[in-house]
């Protein structure tokens, strides 16, 4: 915290500052200068709570300065954090890029089986589908709710594909965390903290997506809750924030994936679909995503986006989504890292589902 | 929906648009101009989901008319709601201007009664304070949960003063309907659609924050999520979006009160505390607030904002929301807006409380 | 400047740093805290070219401190701005409030004469009408240039009006200082410094318009600019600032006003049809301006919205006007501002001219 | 133009609006729909003054529906611009990417040839620099002017690059007209229309910088006013725009690339270095805006960023410079777009100049 003085602020007024700050408890550093006069404040284990320093005489302006993340810092622990996946090869943070495909929500065995199939094939290790959709409306779909959970389930055993999808209160985490491999949390929920303690409790690794207004600082913050509750395999995702920009739905921040990166171990993947919510910009900004150096992309599949019922605008068809995957493959190579070619096991589980 | 074609789309791109519109269940219109086609689409109960319509041949855009709310809407509702307590001549939404004060957290008994005697004194009907506290870190002073709600539960009693305070998910929810007369959904979880639909199935009635980044259609559209359960007693809150600007915590929007009141029969008021983040910014946006047209104030008072756990910044001595009251009277008055002097009961019970 | 090093800084480091600072000519003041180490830079006259600090190891951040203006500060000049009209009683900043009302762009002489009559009998003391006209396209009406402004000379003649009127590049400007009263520099010259400049060496006052995703500070640089050549009667205006909000064409930003009073002495009015780009939302967000504090409005005002050439949208119709005028006094007068009613003299110009 | 209906809205107010729009002179289209009518507007050449439309009984919504660019479009010319310059062998939009480099502003003879050198070497065709600095405070280095510019020709002699430069005014555009080879528009100038129009009338070439908060659309209008001159050859280029996100110093709106090349036949390139203002984010977002598919970038260098007089820390060191350029390059190879290694004049020149 530092305190900026006014210019003609008098040394009565520094000092009364001073002293306001050593009666809340901390140390005063003031700090003459040519203009005005600046006070550095330490001491303080968290958060100042600056109370009415800003209302004193001579005040000008208190400016905060620390950091409050601890758990999700490089300066806790330097090294990039590599998530695994129990009885899997597949990693998130590591050498492999990881790619999350799949339709927006689950609508049918049919719908999600053709699908899986599609994104197995062109070499997705994760499926994506929701089973609880959070829509603007009371009135769209809702999603399938558990029988949705059940049918990735079925598509994990068939396909050897990880499942991702989303919680959106106590009840549907404690199934998603029964049924899936990642619990994703929304980005309207990503200051539902209740939810975000939660998911820190349960076993499996969390997907936790940007809110669409959420600072760089805010994001790390909801990353700490869930961590601070001791499960510490948490993935970042970026998908687009909102802003005045009306070309796409929502404008997608790339610049956030170096910046997490030096203030953060954690990985970060990145949402072209949403951050997009254009088909036609889905590819584009999913090379761009990989060249800016994210470790993942999550893409939104749906074999018949005519018919699907929510999202159809910004879904990948599956050739599309082959085509995709192709180029992100190059361009993973010049940053020197992988899109591993479909194992054995899941090039055979796909044809033989075919 | 409206498809509008590229200048050069020929006939048989206009055609197919049209068949496949058709093929999707609707009624297509086309509309020849003089630079461009445009075909209009009726025949929809709900969302049409344009699924591919936006990719194909001759297409330049596809722009969604209908609005989604229903039990929101003026449309369905001309009247405006005025929203009564029982054993209570409180209203929000009529005449009388609500004005809910109190400090951000409920922090001990002595820190709740000393403020709640101030604000019942100066006129507030409505107590606000919270127990359960959305904070960005989990390290921060997360509140006292339902010991806090018995202490507001006591001011009620005390004062006669209506409890507004916040619930953060289903347990908080089901002690806040139980102990509190208006249970207040926060600005992060305005799209926890999980949350409105609980808070739609509660006695009580709702006050409904606006989000940091919230269209007025998802406003709108969290509001119908809790109407569509059954509770049509919300009230609305503006306090503030996230843009650029920095002189400000966050940007008050004032626009969105006639913006609100156009479109909706749902009262509507404004937190210039949250709004702007800046003690000596309230009593200007609350005289504005006022102005504006919106059916109340909600203002965070701490008698004691130095010592404050959070919030402090923003907390107007009771002093200052003292003036604040004689002001914003006077602007009632010009808008034949009322602020019912303290009833004796209520005067009464403070003085004796004192 | 302020230099946060990171929690695992070594001392080395910090010493580094502070020497890197005391070779750029500066004076460090390291300042250890509980978690980390802060480095306060002083000596610096202007802004700290902080070069590559950011980079040395063990560097977290660097704030900058120091607020660049000067001439528009407050802490320069305590007294808030007055600005006089040569003979004229009317001023801008004081008791009275400025009330500048007129057509979007001047379309005729008729046009001009018509609604100038209406908004002087109302009580306007400034008409407003562009004949230099920013428009997004080339191919929309850009205004009647000089004969615009020779109508507008006839108008001050006639109905004893002050002119506003808007100058796009040194031409326009030239032309303007000679023939209106206030010169406008529009939002999207907020950052035209060439000619802020320009007009900081004309002889007339100078309307300056806040850009469309201007901070605070930018707003006052750009004032700063027009002061440091000399022409000290700038008047500040917000006019709304560009969001994600698409219920108003922009969200007109109220804290603004209080903001600005606080650091500067300049008077700031308010823009309210710009700032919302709805009719319906003019009248309540006037209100609001003036019970904010503001020192004025602009309003648009047409005697024939329908058939304006531009922002007929927007634009009020007399009567609108008329009680528009109502009401804003009544508010007015709660912050002991006046509205003067029209001179005698203006009255029999308008009537006679009716 | 389409106008939206009430719900309730009668028969005889749809008429009404219907009459309204052929008395305007245009044509009007209702479309009965389940829940409302809807009312396209056709038969205007230009945009719809839609005065008071919004305004009539039954009425909800007005929404715009034709674009406004012409010259700009790809509806009038499908082939993507390509701009080429007299006596060379470079282009923008072509198979070739433009790479655009050099420090921000030019501040001494030495500076800006130590740094065309290196970046000549590394194999930029373009070198940037300004003389005429738009800067926030006037007490900011305000560029060399025509000292700066002669320096800069100098440079395109003894190197074999094209100079690149920033126009603030008449005064500037004519010289940067008369010395370099494209004419820079800043951002802060993207709708000064009176300069736009000049630069239309020059001979250079014109670099267009998209404002802080303009959108798709405003930013190809702002072309369309260069190109209304006679001035067709206009590079777009996205530098960043302004949101809530506080992690870089501008918004790096990617999406746009793409947005802009479905819509329009001009190519766009993008400016890393303004877009996040951090040198540590310049190489990855290169990166991915060569991947996007952007036509080429700007990158700021200086060889001594520690000594800049702006800009200093988003620039480049030289060999940071080199190792992005070797990235870029291969990605540039996934895309099937070359940057052209230095020729053999331009490498010899480089090196005699060494």
């Amino acid at each position: 915290m530092l305190v900026v003085m006014r210019a003609q602020a008098t040394d009565e007024q520094v000092r009364a500052v001073c002293q306001k700050i050593e009666a809340l408890g901390y140390r005063a550093h003031a700090m003459p200068g040519a203009q005005r006069t600046a006070i550095g404040i330490t001491g303080n284990s968290g958060e100042v709570e600056a109370g009415s320093l800003e209302e004193m005489p001579g005040v000008h302006e208190v400016i905060r300065v620390s950091k409050p993340y601890k758990l999700v810092s490089r300066d806790t622990k330097p090294d990039t954090t590599i998530i695994r996946f129990p009885n899997s090869a597949v990693t998130v943070g590591g050498q492999d890029l990881a790619i999350i495909a799949g339709p927006c929500g689950i609508e049918s065995r049919d719908q999600a089986f053709n699908t899986a199939e599609r994104v197995a094939t062109a070499g997705a290790q994760f499926f994506r589908g929701g089973a609880y959709k959070p829509r603007t409306s009371p009135y769209s779909f809702q999603g399938l709710g558990e029988e949705g959970l059940k049918i990735m389930a079925e598509i994990r055993d068939q396909f050897g594909l990880l499942i991702v999808t989303e919680a959106v209160d106590y009840e549907s985490l404690d199934l998603v965390d029964q049924y899936a491999d990642v619990i994703q949390i929304g980005a309207r929920n990503m200051q539902n903290f209740s939810l975000l303690k939660r998911a820190g409790r349960a076993r499996k690794a969390v997907l936790l997506k940007r809110g669409l207004s959420a600072t760089l600082e805010e994001f790390l913050m909801a990353a700490e809750y869930i961590m601070s509750e001791g499960n510490y395999n948490v993935i970042l995702c970026e998908r687009g924030v909102r802003t005045f920009a009306d070309h796409t739905r929502n404008t997608l921040d790339l610049s956030i994936v170096p910046a997490v990166q030096r203030l953060s171990h954690l990985p970060i993947i990145v949402d072209p679909s949403h951050g997009t919510g254009k088909r036609n910009k889905v590819t584009p900004l999913s090379r761009a995503a990989i060249a800016v150096g994210a470790d993942g992309l999550m893409v939104e599949v749906h074999h018949d986006p005519d018919a699907a019922l929510s999202d159809g605008m910004q879904s990948l068809f599956p050739d599309q989504f082959d085509a995709l995957m192709t180029q992100v493959r190059l361009i993973a190579a010049v940053l020197d890292r992988d899109i591993p070619v479909p194992t054995k096991r899941r090039a055979e589980l796909a044809s033989s589902a075919g």
